[in-house]
C-alpha cells in the first residue's frame, strides 16, 4: 500500500510536520465531523463545509441532487478536499513564535458520482454512523424517494497529505528569560448535555451513543 | 453600510439559512479560531487551513513569507476563505433528515499584501489577541527580522455570505411516531488544562485570559 504523496501534496512550508502515510490520513479525516470541500468555478474558488465519511480508500460526502457544489464535482472536475482538528493554542514567549496544535489532512482528486443504489446505501449509513456511532441501528433508514433526491460523491484518497503540530512553545534562545507565561492551552470538542425534541413520544430514553458521545 | 451578497454570494440551497448582514458574518469570524483559504494553482483548487483575524472590513491572515500560499494569493488571486462553527448534532428520526446545527461565513475577493509596517504590526498584534484577547501586552511584539519573514496578506470583506442552522430535528409527518430518540447534542470547544512549558522561568503565574479562556 504506496503512501499519498505526490508532487503537489510535499509539504514545503515547515517539512518536518507533514505525513503522507494512509494510516494517519484516515484517522484524521475519521476524527473530523467535517471538511472543506475546495472546487473551481468559473476559474474561481469556492469552499463550502459538509459532512463526509470514510469507506476504505474512499472519501465521501453528500447533499442534495440541487446542490450547485455537487452538481459541478459530479462532472468530473478536481477537488480538494480538507480536514482540520483543532488541539490547542501554543503560547510562546515571543509574538512571532505562537502557534497551535492540529492535525490536518488534505486530500486532492477527481469525484465521481456513486450512482449504485446499493453504494449509495452503505454511504448514506456511514455517513449517519460517522457523526454519530450506532445511530444507523435507530434511525429510520432512507426510501426510495430520498435516495433519489441525494447525491453521493465519492473521492479517492490516492494523493494527499496530513500536517501535524504537537508539543508546546518554541522560542529563541534569547527569549527563554522573559518573565512571560508560556505553555499549552488544550482544546477539545466537548458534547454539551443532550437537547430532547420536544416533538417526541414519551418515554423514550436516551440512547448510548449520545449520553457518552466521543470523538 | 451595503450588506456582502451579490450573485455568486447568494445561498441557493436552504435559502434562508443565509445571511448577509456584515455583523453576522463578522461575529463567525471573530469567534472561529481558523478559517479554510481556497486559492487556484494551475487551475486546481487548494485549500488551506490558516489563523486569521478581522480588523474592520478587512480579514487578515499571514505566515512565512516562503509559504506558496501566501506567495500566491499576494500576486493578487482570487480567494475563497470559510470559517465554519460546529454548534451541535442534528439528530432526526430519519437518517435522512439528520444535521448538524452550525455557523459558517464565506469571503471571497482579491488578497492584497500589506506592506506598510504599521499595518503590519497592527495586524499582527490583533492575530495574537485574536488567539487570546489579552495576550500581545505580555508576549514580546516582533522585531525587525521577524516582520521581513512574515507575509501578511489581507482580504476585503465585502463579498460573502453567512450560513446558519439553528433548532431541533425537522422530521417527516409521519415518522414522528417512530420510537426513535430525536434532538440536538450540543457540541463547544472548551479549554483542557493549561500545560506550562517546561522551560519556563520559575514563580510566573497562569495568566488571567488562559485561566479563564473562553471564545
Amino acid at each position: 500500500m504506496s503512501n499519498l504523496q505526490t508532487e503537489r501534496t510535499t509539504v514545503r512550508r515547515l517539512p518536518k510536520r507533514g505525513l503522507y502515510d494512509r494510516e494517519t490520513v484516515h484517522a484524521i479525516i475519521d476524527e473530523a465531523l467535517i471538511c472543506h470541500v475546495g472546487f473551481v468555478v468559473d476559474g474561481n474558488p469556492v469552499v463550502i463545509p459538509t459532512i463526509h465519511t470514510r469507506v476504505d480508500d474512499t472519501l465521501y460526502f453528500h447533499g442534495s441532487a440541487a446542490s450547485r457544489m455537487l452538481r459541478s464535482l459530479r462532472n468530473g472536475i478536481e477537488a480538494c478536499v480538507t480536514v482540520t482538528l483543532l488541539d490547542g493554542l501554543v503560547l510562546a514567549r515571543s509574538a512571532f513564535h505562537h502557534s497551535m496544535n492540529y492535525r490536518s489532512a488534505m486530500v486532492f482528486g477527481t469525484a465521481r458520482e456513486a450512482t449504485d443504489a446499493d453504494e449509495k446505501l452503505r454511504v448514506l449509513e456511514a455517513l449517519v454512523e460517522h457523526v454519530a456511532k450506532g445511530r444507523s441501528r435507530d434511525a429510520r433508514g432512507p426510501n426510495e424517494k430520498e435516495l433519489r433526491q441525494t447525491l453521493v460523491l465519492a473521492l479517492p484518497i490516492e494523493e494527499g497529505s496530513a500536517k501535524v503540530r504537537t508539543g508546546g512553545p518554541v522560542d529563541d534562545d534569547e527569549d527563554y528569560d522573559l518573565p512571560v507565561w508560556a505553555g499549552v492551552l488544550p482544546l477539545k470538542l466537548v458534547p454539551q448535555s443532550p437537547v430532547p425534541d420536544e416533538k417526541m413520544r414519551p418515554g423514550i430514553a436516551i440512547p448510548r451513543y449520545v449520553d457518552e458521545y466521543r470523538r
